[in-house]
């Protein structure tokens, strides 16, 4: 695949980057939005990132900026968003048959708060059936014979590949981290029910969130700001090394023996470079997360999907139907309301382990990409940090044996977001350099 | 008005009793679905509790029902929709000019799973503009000069009125509660979380739900079943009298002295039917409850309404502009976090209260439907169980000076709903005799 183009097109610019070129004045939304689509044009055959994008569309948008004299804090910025997103003026399918061509009424808070701030809609990226598993048709940039990741499959790919400097994906289990990690991309998740899901296809809505996808923390940072709507406040000056929590979890062994190895070694260079690194070890009931997780997860997306059940059984893949489904529907009431007191519990809990610690270090994903288009990899990295509403990001700074992008994920405690991103910028610049 | 048609006509009957007449062939969908539109014949140019009505449709509904033999637990039972959920053979336009004639692609779940079980979606009754304060048409049935109550309007007036047995709503603050005890119906806001929300207009995740309005307790338990998706499992036979926390809140001088008496009075009643009856103080920080809500409405609801406020500003009544949105745009996301954490903070806590209790009972509203239909009544009594997330039932127990119905609320502690069920039926029972 050709990484190799000269770097610092306008493509390969940050948003951060393209706000400040189009203020500037140094580069205008219609030149941005062409070298993004140069790209697409470039690589879309091979990546399949893109479920709906209409260049004309979207350069006549780009010009009406440019003409608009609009100023914001995402000004010039092209944006994909996950085909489970709501936009008013391209279709939604929400990966499903069910839906092909449907075109809602209006944008998703998300589009409408991007779209305020300046930033344009350069199309909607490819997602799974209903952002579960059954996988759409978008390759891993790195290697087109290996999955992205999912739920978020095209919005994972677009940023990795340089496609988009930002995109939106959601996350119930790791459907914004494991594929940013598999994508070589930097994702967040953020604390649960801060940034507005208005417009997006609820999957089961007591775990999900919006997933941003960047290319930089300082990105990520400015994204939150934007979809909170307010005036963004960049990431501290550096300050002091964080104290960091090295959690391996009870599903260390679900990892790819390199991964642990590349984790633990980067452990030691953080302590090595100033952090203050200690043993995290979850209380020992967290190893009840993944059922539970189960249980909340299936029962609300049964119910949330009774209409496409009871109206068009047949447009639902075989996958979904015996797996989320089935479950969702054989899971009782008492099941449902125990997970979720189990739930509530952990999280009640959860914040203890950052007594000496202000993140904690652990897996994004088990590893690369696995080999292959028909799964979306091993969800179990995520699964404790979405159930316990906890936020979230995964930076690229590892390579797998075979040179392809493994992320490192950073978890804080809820509502410490913006100390997430001074640790996970601190941490970047130690283990990238 | 005409209160007076002879009982038990087949629109007065309750949707327990409706699924018994239809399962036991002593009624048919359609003979029932006749009889309320029958009544909205007679009540509606009075009333006006209906958005879309299309009878013809609805006939045509039943009749199909009917012929397929289908049996479900809530089999022929007509239910009306507030105009803020979506269904995908009726427009539905959330109250708001934006949105006229709008037909969405597929039923809320809430519809779809009432549909599942047997109902007969009636038509989509008013809600003010976006569930928010702006009134619609609705007036109140007891007394066409008084308003129903919002934001819930239609749904509490077409109950309230014997038009249909059930109706949904949505509650941010007091918006079912509330205009049920001005209808004299039965309402239930569930434990926030439990029933799903897709397909709802979202006014402020972070405390909206559904809420189910109907003219009996054993229909609201129905109702919940049927929401849950679940096998309905009906109140337990009469067990012993429940312990009651009469609870005046801080906002006990807001109420009407009639109000006040009425509860009180009633609190002496229950005494001496043999309830154990304690007073019950609320936590001191519980009066920054109402502050905390606002914040936590309205930021969410300025965030939420993005598209609406950058594309359609000249299609929002001016009361929106200058109220939910201007306070929601003016509250920084650090008074929006802080909100949550205290809402939170207090959640943790209103456990404490039910030491000595299994519900509290306290003010559905302040009084009687006030006179005039530019306002929907004082939302107080409602913001702080609405905001600890505890479900609560209103009963329509009490009469004011003025001869119209009064509620009464009941409130128990999180993941307390069947408890709080059964409390209601025995209190009714009790005061209604």
């Amino acid at each position: 695949m050709d990484r190799n183009m000269p770097t610092r097109q306008l493509n390969d610019l940050t948003a951060t980057e393209i706000v400040e070129a189009v203020t500037t004045g140094k580069a205008t939304c219609e030149t941005i939005v062409r070298a993004c689509l140069e790209r697409i044009a470039l690589r879309e055959p091979e990546v399949q990132a893109w479920h709906y994008l209409n260049p004309e569309q979207v350069i006549d948008y780009a010009r009406a900026l440019d003409k608009s004299g609009k100023r914001g804090p995402l000004i010039g910025v092209p944006f994909g968003i996950k085909d489970i997103i709501d936009s008013c003026d391209m279709p939604t399918s929400y990966g499903s048959p069910i839906y092909a061509g449907h075109q809602p009424k209006s944008d998703a808070a998300c589009v409408a708060l991007s779209r305020k701030a300046g930033g344009i809609l350069m199309g909607k990226t490819v997602t799974t059936e209903f952002a579960n598993q059954y996988p759409g048709k978008t390759r891993n940039p790195f290697d087109p014979t290996r999955t992205p990741g999912g739920s978020s499959s095209g919005s994972a790919a677009a940023v990795g590949d340089c496609m988009v400097p930002l995109a939106i994906g959601t996350q119930t289990t790791g459907s914004t981290i494991r594929p940013a990690s598999f994508c070589g991309a930097f994702a967040y998740r953020p604390t649960w029910g801060d940034l507005r899901c208005v417009g997006v296809k609820e999957a089961a809505g007591s775990l999900d969130t919006l997933g941003l996808i960047a290319r930089s923390v300082e990105d990520l940072a400015l994204y939150r700001d934007v979809l909170f709507g307010t005036e963004p406040q960049p990431i501290p000056a550096e300050s002091g090394a964080p104290r960091i929590g090295f959690c391996r979890t009870h599903l260390w062994r679900v990892l790819e023996p390199y991964t642990q190895r590349l984790l633990e070694d980067a452990a030691g260079r953080l302590a090595k470079a100033g952090a203050k690194v200690t043993e995290v070890t979850l209380p020992s009931d967290f190893e009840g997360i993944e059922d539970a997780h189960r249980s909340i997860s299936s029962f609300e997306f049964a119910r949330n999907f009774t209409w496409e059940i009871e109206n068009h059984w047949e447009g639902i893949s075989q996958r979904l139907r015996n797996g989320r489904i089935k479950d969702g529907l054989a899971c009782s009431v008492e099941q449902y309301l125990q997970a979720r007191s189990f739930a509530e519990k952990c999280r009640a809990v959860f914040a203890d382990s950052f007594r000496d610690c202000d993140v904690l270090l652990t897996a994004a994903a088990t590893g690369e990409a696995p080999i292959g288009l028909s799964s979306t990899g091993n969800v179990a990295p995520s699964a404790i940090w979405t159930v316990v509403h906890a936020p979230s990001v995964t930076i690229p700074v590892f390579k797998g044996p075979n040179g392809l992008p493994v992320g490192a994920q950073l978890v804080a405690k809820r509502n410490d977001d913006r100390r997430l991103f001074e640790a996970a910028r601190w941490v970047y610049r130690r283990l990238v350099s």
